[in-house]
């Protein structure tokens, strides 16, 4: 094989989006030959290509080596276990899947055929500005982590973004709101970055923004193993709303905001120092360094493109599959916290964490009235990272 | 009376900072006349003036008309009652009580003697950037408050600082650590800025950076009765650190860092936009106003100035002295959450709070041992607010 066939599935805003860089042959090697919607309208756009009604069918056709997976959420599990098993490498958006043992049903199906690929559109993961976080704090340049905060508030949705489809924002159709939909790439880049919490103790706001019954507004307490705390801050209901990262270590703090990254390094280490100092309200001496660095001009095509080079030359992925259920495991423990209302241990608990969601959806009494919207940019909604 | 005549009770690093501008007569119509402390060294600069070896002489002397209490925590009540009681009008030190029930014992010595002025050192409050943001609010142009986040970690302190005295950051003697030493003043502006939270879910890690009993390390969650969501985060082990307060409301977001206050303001209700807006993503359209502020050149003369008028002419209070109990509350409810791993409704349990905190002093088995630290400059701790 010198090429790999690729079909997407599911044409919403995502997968037309993906659709469009394949198709100008942004990724080598890669031709994209299929694509699969339930809603006939979708398909128009694409009859040069084979068109499918359902994943099921695509992944049947013989028409792929390989599927790309935009549905939504739920339906990353099902059509990722059908995919392996007709031996098709997989790369799957985020989230992998909704919940903790769906995302364990599909790593399994995964494993059980070690020659396919299994990869997540964790693409932020490509970005100078986070690869870099990543070399600091691996070289050790930050010392040991003891605090990080998030406030990513700057996902402002309307109405109408909510009424535009019925499983949006659902407990049935999406399985969670900003924590599931929103953040899965921050939460992933945080797991990434400083690794899993030991506990979570999360606050979240149900519908305290828009006529939905999911989580618009979110605030998570974090403690890690080494005693180290965080909070992660979100809201789809906050307009102008903020993106800053800060990751404060022993040998000082970095802040990534506005596309910039400045580190205020200690010149010594904050501990040693606090140890042996004569006096009181000394200080280790700082410098102020700013960091430049460029965005990554084409980060979801990076990211096929290392899916296509993994499958054809064996090349490690950026981002393995199973990677993927981390970021789902922190987005559910945040939800089970707070319905619970306690503080949760990881490793979650993924069965009890299953049926308290099915609880959501049996119980729910929502009603969505659905709402066409015009088109729009929706790259909008993802460039800013 | 034409004049009024002051004693300092506590010539420990603040006492000295208010004797110092006093005796420069910074304060007009205000005369320094006694100070009082249990060291003798601590007396020796001060022999023009009156000399106390304990507050309640200096109380009891008749050479004053008001005290300034800058003593160790716990005896702000016990002074501050004594003084009532002898006929002297009080101000005193943050925190005005170590807890709430101290507070309200306090509160009702000043309230048996309505002709008596009382008054706390919440010097922050003339702040211009403070001020303006008060205003901000109070005027409308912030719009409903919906979030608010402050990172105040730079209260860096060494293991000489906590070793300087034997009181310090024990529970008997000081009664907490960050959020009762180094904190009331950020937790006062905070109550005097968007009032007081509903409920508190804390955690705070006793001893984490330092050889000490009390918390060095504090992450609090607040929930306003209108549905906002609140972040407090506070370390002294911490270098860098970070001061960044962020007021997120309706109408914009106002971030105050560095001495800069940055006002992102909407042309619109983000509200009434998300309501009205036919597409997803959009967002209201916004102003960056950087709004230009100076730093107030004596906080603390001009609350003793405004001590001062209130008695002689009986101007109003910048900070009347019954307030000091939300600061402390709020402190109380922080660790009491701690304590028992729950969501505290406010108001506290004043008397459930002292039972806790007694029991932590019979339970202590912490053994300070005290090195003597050079002098140094200690209005660095205060200057950056």
């Amino acid at each position: 094989m010198n090429k790999v066939r690729v079909g997407i599935i599911g044409m919403g805003n995502m997968g037309k989006y993906h659709a469009d860089y394949l198709l100008q042959n942004k990724v080598s090697r890669c031709e994209l030959t299929a694509v699969a919607s339930s809603t006939p309208s979708k398909l128009e756009k694409y009859k040069a290509l084979k068109t499918f009604p359902s994943g099921e069918e695509l992944i049947r056709s013989g028409a792929v080596d390989a599927v790309l997976i935009a549905t939504p959420h739920y339906s990353h599990t099902t059509l990722g276990v059908e995919a392996f098993k007709a031996g098709l490498h997989v790369m799957v958006e985020k989230p992998i899947s909704v919940h903790k043992a769906d995302c364990e049903r599909l790593i399994a199906a995964a494993k059980a055929k070690p020659n396919l690929v299994f990869g997540a559109m964790f693409q932020l993961r490509t970005e100078p500005r986070y690869k870099k976080l990543k070399q600091l704090i691996e070289t050790g340049e930050l010392g040991q982590i003891v605090r990080i905060n998030w406030i990513i508030t700057d996902w402002f949705r309307t109405e109408a973004y909510y009424a535009s489809g019925g499983w949006r924002a659902t407990w049935k159709g999406e399985g969670g709101g900003a924590l599931l939909n929103q953040c899965p790439h921050q939460i992933d880049l945080l797991q990434w970055l400083v690794g899993m919490p030991a506990c979570i103790r999360a606050f979240c706001q149900f519908g305290r923004y828009h006529n939905i019954e999911v989580e618009d507004n979110v605030t998570v307490f974090m403690e890690y193993p080494n005693g180290a705390t965080g909070v992660f801050i979100t809201s789809t209901g906050e307009a102008p709303g903020t993106n800053r990262f800060e990751i404060a270590g022993d040998r000082g703090k970095i802040v990534l905001e506005s596309g910039k990254m400045t580190f205020t390094r200690n010149e010594v280490s904050m501990r040693d120092f606090s140890k042996t100092a004569k006096t009181g309200f000394a200080r280790p001496d700082v410098w102020n360094v700013e960091i430049p660095l460029e965005n990554a001009p084409a980060q979801h095509a990076t990211i096929m493109q290392n899916f296509v080079d993994a499958i054809l030359d064996g090349s490690a992925l950026f981002v393995p599959g199973a990677e993927g259920i981390n970021s789902v495991e922190i987005a559910n423990a945040s939800l089970y916290s707070t319905w619970t209302g306690k503080t949760v241990d990881l490793p979650l608990d993924g069965a009890a964490y299953e049926a308290a969601l099915q609880e959501r959806i049996r119980e729910s009494r929502f009603e969505k009235k659905v709402v066409q919207t015009s088109d729009e940019d929706f790259a909008r909604s993802f460039t800013k990272g």
